[in-house]
């Protein structure tokens, strides 16, 4: 059903803002369900939860703003980002079940597109700012971490997505491709495109082929 | 003796914006006396303890006025704050017990006080800066527990806060009162003391009697 | 050879302004480098050990200027931030060893220097921003310890800095030395110099005599 609807909205529109935009609140679904899912672990009631879902999907955002000093805050204009992840938590807390695997492969999927459009959305706003570019690159992974690193702060365990496989080094990869696209005079919905699918094709290899990025430790 | 002062406020001038600043300054002497109470519990020297009180009494307010972008934060401008809070935690180093009952008792009471004050403060705030709604409730929810999830932090402790009785919700109702006393047109003062009353009664109910949030899980 | 550099600009220029950046950039070292090895033994990826170093070295100077709404930030104009931190940390998880004596030793020394460097920067920032006397103190303290809070949430783990011997206060006795000097009428750059030196000092002294600051408890 995910697939059919985002190709409809690539067959009929071919609008990569709104392509963004939908890929945006794939991420924040993800990001809520996450935050629940581990605020559940916790036993938080019901609005610990919600606090922690809202700081997993919009606190990296958040920072980002605050650090560019960019107001009023994407979240307080435009409410479908509180709803959404007020829904996804409340609907996740009822149908909750620990051992649930088919929530593992959904996160899975979702997530990685919430990755994609997090860099990008984060990168074009560092852009936009006038920010140079190692700087938007900084921010793009700001957007993706910080909700994620802060919802382990609260939940007090140590942040995985900084151990793990292929993440950050995904970002990084698209947000270079996306300034090279850019400099090489592409069409900017073409260097949109190219930047997601990069980084979605490169976690997800990741995912299924267990990939580290080399340790730089050099052993004598 | 508490309850005196207050009665003589009230007495006396009547005057609301008093009694919220009264009400204000006493949840900002139970952050910070909670604060150095768990600062000490972790061994932390005298100004170690005197940060984790300054953090867990204005890093609520704090964080609310860098989203709505409220500068100079209220802390610069009312050096009120900043002494109140360094008075109470070396009063309670000084007089530091780690078994002691009353201070129990102390801050269940203070701190509901502040509970009701910061809440209506948040909410007050984010409404005069052109937030709407839920934007304002959110704001008054970070008011009230970004402090204490801070401290919790630093503490390496996992946040009470979003696990307890009914701490978050009393907080929801009391604005959502609030909104609902202002648009019905009732004055100002009378919302505010209705609105600090509400919060007040249910989160002290809530202590007596135990109160929990249901659950919204759906068991098969 | 940290020595003679150090002296080389203070015989040829004897400008505080550059010995200050230098003073500051050697305390971003250590950060970086403190970051990288903490990070190192939660066992981080690459980039993870990399973020962790940035938080650690700027964290605390953003924090501040987010306060103080002083945009855009400072590592956001001068990028010799942002380089010499990933310098530092990619070196340190090349030629990374658990059990070295001698990063050890180096980190005292380098730590300590960006100890003064970053107060006295903080306070001036403040100081400049129209902050009065209690305030830029406190800023001051927040430009050291920030950061290093943040890596030890992070990485789950209690701050030392809190626990442990004379850090901020020597920090505060430095800062209260400077607004002493300032308003003696001393020359800036002396004040400046008399600043580090005072904190510097009493930070080393602290840690060969072991120093404590004394508990203020009041036992019967």
């Amino acid at each position: 059903m995910l697939n059919i609807a985002l190709d409809t909205t690539l067959v009929t529109t071919f609008n990569p803002r709104s392509l963004l935009y939908l890929f945006d609140m794939i991420g924040i679904v993800a990001c809520s369900v996450s935050g629940t899912i581990l605020a559940k672990h916790k036993n938080f009631d019901v609005f610990g939860c919600l606090l922690v879902s809202i700081v997993t999907a919009i606190g990296g955002g958040t920072v980002r703003d605050v650090i560019l000093d960019r107001h009023p805050l994407f979240w307080m204009i435009d409410m479908s980002y509180l709803t959404v992840i007020t829904i996804a938590s409340i609907t996740m807390q009822i149908f909750f079940n620990p051992n649930s695997r088919r929530v593992d492969k959904f996160l899975k999927l979702t997530d990685t597109i919430g990755l994609s459009a997090f860099t990008l959305i984060g990168i074009k706003v560092a852009d936009s700012m006038g920010a140079n570019v190692p700087v938007a690159l900084l921010l793009g992974v700001i957007t993706i971490i910080v909700g994620g690193i802060i919802r382990d702060m609260i939940c007090n365990e140590i942040p995985l997505v900084l151990q793990q496989e292929i993440y950050i080094s995904a970002a990084l990869a698209g947000g270079i491709l996306y300034f090279a696209l850019y400099n090489l005079g592409v069409a900017v919905w073409v260097a949109d495109i190219c930047t997601m699918s990069a980084i979605f094709s490169i976690r997800i290899l990741a995912i299924r082929y267990d990939w580290q990025f080399p340790s730089l430790e050099w052993r004598r």
